[in-house]
Parts: C-alpha cells; structure tokens; sequence
C-alpha cells in the first residue's frame, strides 16, 4: 500500500462524545500505521444566502476533494427549521446508500449468536421526502416519494456491494402488497437489477415477515435492501440484535464516489469529556471506510484487535460491560495492533 | 354468566386450515361450557353493485346483529383489483383498533422470556389509505392519511385499553421527526389524550427506537399505541418474540361495539385438511374475545389450558415441536379444562 501514497480523510469529530471517541479512533490508526491522515473539519451548519441551512464551506470542500469522510455523532441545535445535522449531510453529498453490516460479536452477549447480515437503505427519498400539507383543518397528508432512478440506483449498489463482499443473497423489503405503486416501483427495479447480476440469489419479503423472521432466526437473512423508513427501522433492529448502537458501524454511500462513515449512536452529553465512551462503534465505521478504500490489510488488522479486546472482556468501556476507561480500552487495541506486526 | 344468556357469535372459519382450528375452538368452548353459540358465515368477497368488491350480505347482516366475530385465515383470491380480504373487513365494520398482547409462553422456548406487552395499531388510515400517484413517468407517490379524528379515537382506545387492563403504561410510537406533520398530528393527539389519563403512565419513542429496545429488553414495554404501519410492522416482530404468528392472538376492534378477533398466521394450504394444524392462535383470539364480552372465567380457565397443554409438552402440534395432531392436542385442552370444574 505504499504506493498508494498516503490519502486524507475528512475527520468530522462531532460532538459530546464525539472528539473523545475520534481521538481513539486516530490513536488505533497511528498504532496500525494505516496510510491515513486526517484533515479535521467543523459541520455545524450556518445560514448560507437566503436563509437556508447549510454546512461550512470548508467542510464542503475538503469532503468534495477528499471525497471520503469519517464522522463521530452530531447534535441537532434546536432552532427553528434547523434541519436534521444527519439528513442535511445526506442531502449535500447525495449519500444515496446507508450500509450497515451486523455481526455478532463474540464475547458480547446478546440474545443473537449468529447474526451476519447488511442492511443497504435508499437514503434519499421515500418517506423522507419531507413533503407534508395540511389538507384541511385535522387531515394531514405526508408524500412517500419513490422514483425509478433511486430504486435502480440503490438496487444495483446492493447487488454490487453483495457481489464484491462475497455475500450470496439480496433480499428486497418491502409492502407492495399496500403500497403498490410506490413498493411496487421499488420492487420491480430490484427484480430488473437481479437480473444482471445472476450469481447473486434474490429473494422478496414483505418487512412485517422480514421483523418476524428477524427475530426468530436472523441467521437466514445477507443483504436486504429496501426503501429509507424501512431502512431507518430495520437498521435499528438488527443493531439491537448485536448489541446496539455502540457496536454497529455504517457507511453512506454518495454518487461521485463520496462517502461518509459513522458512528450512528447519540452525542452522550452525560459522559462526554469525562474518558468513559466507547469508540467501538467509530472505530468499526473506520474500518468500513478502510475496506471501502481497499486498504484491506489494515482494516483485518484493526478490526481483529477490536475483536480480541471485546472476546478478551479484560478491558472494557462501562457499556460493554466492564470498567475501564475509553483511553484504557484504545491502548490495549493498540497493543493488540502493534502484537501483530 | 347465566344471567346474560348465551350470546351468538359470527364464526367465520375461513380457508385452509382455518375450518380445521375453528372446530377445534368451538369443541374447546364446549368442553369449558362457555355461554356462546356460534353463526357460521363465509366472507368471500362478491362483486356488488357498481362492481365492487363487498362481503356477502349475510355475513354483513350476521355481524351487524351480533357485534362479535372471531374468524380464521382467510385467503385473497387473485382476481384483479380483489382487495386483500383482511383490509376489506376493517373497512366494512370500521375496524380502527387492533389490538395484539404479546405475552411470553411458558414453556415455549424463544431468545425472550419476559415478553408482557400489547401493540395497539390504528387500523383505518395513514399508509394504508390507498392513495396512490404517478406523478410523471418513473415518479410515484404514496399519500400517508393522518386525521385528528383517527388520531386521537385510537388514543383514546389504547388508554382506556390500559386502564380497563390493568397496565400502567402507554407509549406512542412515531416518526415525527420526520414526519413532522402528520406524526406530529398523531402525536399531539395521543399527549392530549394522555391529559385525561392521569392513573396512566405516558411516553413517546421514536419507531427505530421501539424496535432496537425491543429486540435488547422487551420488558421494559407495556401499551404501545402507533399509526397503521408501525402497528403492522411492530406487531410482527412482537409475535416473533413470543414464538409467532402461530401463537399470538389479534383482536379488531370497531365503532359501534363490533369487534372481530382473528388468527392472523396464513391458511397454511400445505397442511389443510390433515389434522396437522395448531389451533392455538385462534383459540387465544377467542379468548380475548370472551374477555371483551366480559366473560372473563371462561376466558381464564381456556387460557390457563391451554397454557399448561404448551408447558406440559406431552401433547403438542409439529409447530410447537410435538407430533401430536391438531384433534388430540384439542383433546388435551378439553380434558384439562372440564378437569378445572
Ligand atoms: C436522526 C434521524 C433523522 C435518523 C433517521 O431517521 O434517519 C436516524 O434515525 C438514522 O437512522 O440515521
Ligand atoms: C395481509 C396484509 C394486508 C396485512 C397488513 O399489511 O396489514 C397483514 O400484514 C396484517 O398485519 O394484518
């Protein structure tokens, strides 16, 4: 990978626990000696010409030149038609795919062992549309918009991502059955993408029997694609299934090659500063992000010594079960990273 | 309970294994001498006047006079522009509420143990409104209905539900920060309501929320009250908890006093007709039932049956891991329930 040079990455530490948890997150990497150097970048959205809601441009523009982020949690300030930190994010870099992996975690108890799924969810339209009206006084109407050109796109993003990650299956979620044309439109899209991509089974499920079957037996399911709401919602569900938001990474896919990962969990006001926050859920973010880049090598790496701390149960975060602090639980991955040169 | 007289029920068996489980119920109900006489009815949809697709007048009638339903699978027949039979019942009785307790089965191994909880889906509007557009070609959209009148009467049910019920907590599932305004209508509803219900708990969880918690500790749930989509989703993975929709009774309640419960598992054609299948989630159906009628002895010496019948392990259907027969099973919970007297 030396040839590769070292690229940069735009580092959104976030906040609460955000700056703590990205700290480790650099700490493991420097340890690991990923070719990776950070150019760190504030998103606190300010108002851009006529009154909208925007990121900093110069956060804009390192993303738009590095084309790969990592970002820790975000507070949404509460002022008035303050979007969503989350969804403003999406919408600047046309993050198109929310890809999450779910896997157990040996040594981390839950009621679940073998869970090895990804869930992939349209990021863009949807329920998501934020079109609302008020019909007339006490009937309101919320648009779920769905287009042919999403679907597609998200669809082949799945079956891709499914064929360069040596999964087998593809499994559409939907309620076609309830909303015809909408699901309808996504469901035929991902039947015509099947299509290309024969090596890869493809399967349909209503999400009422997707949630059902989830927690009967999750082993069955790989990837499952599907449109946002459903995403937002069995993203959620299947972290639960490994242990929550501490332990799951995601990536956002963007058109142009962008991506942002992150950690999906919350800024945890009430140990933020105080060492006691559990970077898992950045640092496997990261190491999605290193995959992405194709810096396999490392990510094995990375990923392993994370593993090996957790199955060990020697030093964990308070969350995790354990008592140590979150610089305590980063040294001894460091440790574990540097063991294995 | 003599005093009250027998009351007739409309029994609507329904297709597949659904004749198989309604005989079962009914030799139940006789064997615990419950004060119910039944009116058999079939509901397959006929084509009325002006080409829609209704239910038999029959049945119409059956119903009306009676009030109460308890009815088997029912399968929808291909017929183009033939709606889904469960969605045409709600719509001709005005069926707003469903109701489904989730509560875990002794004996009945699941990852859960401490499953206590009921989903209460408001059953009339919202996603399901059937307002469907392409807006221009490859552009479609789907319109979520939310009204202050739904809103608020299916509030209204799910506190009154808790009081009646003896829990102490309800919680309202919703999306409104994203659907601002038509969660937001929904939520407001169900805050103003709460007003009214001192003696009960109120608390609102976003949708991902509820379902990451739910997977991580169910117990810490109680009366769950959401729009028609999160109901239909929710109560599948709460079924899924406490062994499926072979297990998990479901009862739809109307305006003017009608209510039907109803077996929500599918007619399992592949086994219809050999005395394999497992009555169970109708009989719980008709046993919520007999707690709606307010006859609740019977519906407690049913229920504590056919709950030891599923510890007790000796006589069980192939689903609950047994190989006896649907009539011997049956049997089981008979002899156990004339044993009670
Ligand atoms: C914060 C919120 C807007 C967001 C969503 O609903 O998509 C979150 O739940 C997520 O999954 O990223
Ligand atoms: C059969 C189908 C129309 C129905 C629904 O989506 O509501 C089912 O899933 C249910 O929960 O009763």
């Amino acid at each position: 990978t030396f040839s590769r040079g070292i690229q940069t990455v735009t580092l959104i530490p976030g906040d609460g626990i955000g700056p703590e948890i990205s700290t480790a997150v650099m700490k493991i990497f420097e340890a690991a000696k990923a070719p990776i150097q950070w150019e760190e970048k504030n998103v606190t959205a300010i108002k851009g010409p006529g009154g909208r809601w925007m990121i900093p441009p110069e956060a804009k523009e390192s993303m738009d030149k590095h084309k790969i982020g990592l970002k820790g949690p975000l507070k949404t300030p509460i002022a008035a038609g303050h979007p969503s930190m989350n969804l403003l994010l999406r919408k600047t870099f046309d993050l198109y795919a929310n890809v999450r992996p779910c896997v157990s975690i040996e040594g981390y108890k839950t009621p679940y062992t073998d869970v090895d799924l990804v869930t992939i969810r349209e990021n863009t339209e949807g329920e998501y549309s934020g079109i609302e009206h008020v019909i007339v006084d006490g009937v309101v109407q919320s648009i779920k918009l769905i287009t042919e050109d999403a679907s597609r796109r998200i669809a082949e993003y799945a079956f891709e991502y499914a064929r360069n990650n040596q999964r087998t299956s593809v499994t559409a979620v939907h309620k076609a059955n309830i909303m015809r044309m909408s699901d309808g439109l996504f469901l035929r899209k991902c039947r015509e993408v099947a299509e290309n991509f024969k090596d890869v089974k493809f399967t349909e499920m209503y999400l009422d029997t997707v949630c059902l079957n989830m927690v009967q037996d999750p082993s069955q399911f790989d990837v499952l694609v599907m449109p946002n709401l459903y995403g937002d919602i069995l993203s959620d569900l299947c972290a639960g299934l490994i242990g929550g938001l501490g332990v799951t990474p995601s990536g956002n896919i963007g058109a142009n090659g962008v991506a942002i990962f992150e950690s999906v969990h919350g800024t945890a006001p009430d140990i933020a500063g105080k060492d006691l926050a559990n970077p898992t859920a950045l640092l496997l973010s990261a190491v999605m992000m290193l995959r992405h880049m194709g810096l396999h090598g490392y990510a094995k790496k990375i990923e392993t010594a994370c593993f090996d701390t957790i199955r060990d149960k020697k030093v964990l975060t308070k969350d995790l079960g354990g008592n140590s602090k979150c610089s305590e639980f980063t040294a001894d991955i460091c440790r574990r990273v540097q063991d294995m040169d």
